[in-house]
């Protein structure tokens, strides 16, 4: 994908090197749509949620938005009433610089735990960003949000509705205190899909569901987890609605693929992972019991660093089954490593069958498909391995 | 402690190089009262149970035992019908050598999840083991049972029960696969108190409670788990009971010291531990909550990490308190490491504050105090920190 790819009409952007993260990163973006949107969001599970996350939930609730502002370098979490005030001040001062109303300004951040932001940066920086907006200047944001990642995470769909294109193009960043509920992580959607905000927020939640939601690296849930997803309304379709089910699948699909794709970039990026490894529950009591059955191993630390060995470990697998909460026999489990069936009926099934399962380890992305054979519930979790570097990177980065 | 102080009158043991791990280890562990004892036992809360655990709950019930079997490099879990088979066959075997009623055998085996114990090495080894026990055999168990345990875990106890002196001698090991709610840990407790089994059981219930599952190493709960206590009454106080509940809470002291001392070195020699963190929970709306949050912070990879980074990284610790489930107000938490105080009311105490407590955090052993101020629930969770080592030794280690 090319930069010229990589943007939505109506859409622009800009990042800049505000100095917040020193001289030389970019560390500040602003996109902005040409005319109000639409907006949906989904954020942090926590308790403790960031000052950006309680300033952009209450103004998702006006169903509106034309801005995003968001930095990275500092989270603005656990900043008390100044930390409000700032965030405030700052999406003033975007609003300002755009000429827009400062309740259609969302704001992110990204970066260290309890350090307050630095008002000069914001100063310096915003007015450089709003002076920049270009169309194709998406991809410098994306590369702007990157703290702990090592790749840039940008995706983009196409949907045919009602014969009409409508594109959505998404970024996201976030590398570690990655667990579903939201994760460190941020992603901005765009797209210039014709529909109501309601509606908007219905779609984006199930499909972060499936895909933001559906992924691990270290079980850990962050303070600042946001996704949010503006659609501007230019595209040529008549506008989604309930009452037309084919033009919204058409767009859901694109919605929920395109957020899959960026969630996966998000795990292959998992702090230190060298792997990418589906686990898929099958049979279990109910999707509830498949969900935890399916996490437990996920975020096993036993399980993540036996797949970082490449080590066909199946005894980890079963007692983090066993600790899950989940209800099964244990005699009737099975467990396939892609094809490879190491388990059957609770047994091992020796060693030409490791063998091979062996050999599946050895692949950069794989699937562990458990069966509990209790029921019908399914839940597919998507996590990495658990390597020498996840540490090395965490015992030295401030976050 | 040297090897004589480390007996209880009316016990022997032996362990032998049977060949479960190869010719030049001790392998294979028997520990035997001259009379039936009084028996106590927990096990793992794992819905995934080993087959002699499974049997050892069983004959519990009892209420009696004369002999624990024991052995590592195996953990017969997940073999089935035959591993059921063949730890009742060994039992079988353990009983015939000594000449007592295979029931009050008990049998706990850690190691590999999912191979069959070869029969060949308890016969071998077992009528050896049965030939040589000693009264200060008992160290020679406690090195048969270690696995990926560096040291070797034995404590010794007095408690002066109506002024009569009551020995208590345990042996832990453990090392990973370690969270509250039994860990993959093996315990033994031998006493000479005289004890009713049913008032002995709930003696223990509530010794573990406040101490093995109050320690986590990577928050993985095994198969095996299992702590047994052995009362075999040669002490010559009267007879415990409710009704004399002074003697009665000296003795209960003594176990749970004895608990205690155990447990913290399983915590301490967590596989690739460099430091013993306690994690104490305050001002929670109830212990149950304070349990889950104290367990949270204790369980994150990302404390853990920084801990072994040396980094007083309380961004992380209340990112972990947020996901916990807790309910708490952000602008009210306390953070202390050990005397110092990292936050309050919220808000990080600036740069001094972090120069003294990384200074803390370079020890050994510190701990971690959380008040919420949201009532008045309690916890205290004993962890390690998450090292390098902890991914080297799990990515090549089959368990």
């Amino acid at each position: 994908m090319n930069d010229s790819e990589f943007q939505v009409q109506g859409f622009r952007a800009a990042a800049v090197k505000s100095g917040i993260r020193g001289k030389d990163r970019l560390d500040l973006g602003l996109i902005v749509s040409d005319r109000p949107a639409a907006v949906a969001g989904v954020f942090t599970t926590s308790l403790v949620k960031a000052a950006p996350v309680l300033l952009d939930q209450a103004r998702c609730k006006g169903g509106r938005a034309q801005a995003i502002l968001v930095n990275s370098g500092i989270a603005n979490a656990c900043t008390g009433e100044e930390g409000m005030r700032l965030a405030r001040l700052t999406t003033a001062m975007a609003a300002d610089a755009l000429n827009i109303s400062e309740e259609l300004v969302q704001v992110c951040s990204t970066g260290i735990i309890g350090q307050q932001l630095e008002l000069a940066c914001f100063q310096r920086g915003i007015p450089k960003a709003a002076q920049s907006l270009r169309a194709d200047g998406l991809d410098e944001v994306a590369r702007a949000i990157m703290t702990t990642d090592t790749v840039k995470k940008t995706a983009v769909r196409t949907a045919l509705v009602d014969g009409k294109p409508v594109r959505l193009a998404g970024m996201a960043k976030g590398a570690g205190m990655i667990m579903p509920n939201m994760a460190t992580m941020l992603a901005f959607i765009l797209t210039d899909a014709k529909i109501s905000p309601d509606l908007l927020q219905r779609l984006l939640k199930k499909s972060v569901a499936a895909t933001f939601n559906a992924i691990t690296v270290d079980g850990d849930t962050s303070t600042n987890d946001t996704v949010l997803l503006l659609a501007n309304g230019m595209a040529e379709h008549p506008p989604l609605a309930e009452e037309r089910p084919e033009a919204l699948a058409a767009f859901a699909a694109a919605l929920t693929d395109l957020c899959r794709e960026l969630a996966l970039m998000i795990v292959r990026d998992g702090e230190g992972a060298t792997k990418l490894v589906t686990v898929r529950v099958r049979g279990a009591r109910s999707e509830a019991e498949a969900d935890r059955a399916a996490r437990a191993v996920a975020n096993s630390n036993l399980v993540k660093t036996a797949f970082f060995g490449e080590d066909a470990n199946w005894g980890r697998i079963i007692a983090a089954l066993g600790r899950s909460g989940a209800i099964f026999e244990q005699s009737r489990v099975d467990i396939a490593f892609d094809g490879v069936f190491m388990v059957r009926s609770g047994l091992g099934q020796g060693a030409e069958a490791e063998k091979e399962a062996t050999a599946v380890l050895r692949k950069r992305e794989f699937a562990v498909t458990i069966d509990l054979h209790a029921g019908e519930g399914e839940k597919e979790i998507h996590t990495c391995d658990f390597s020498l570097d996840y540490v090395k990177i965490n015992a030295d980065y401030r976050s």
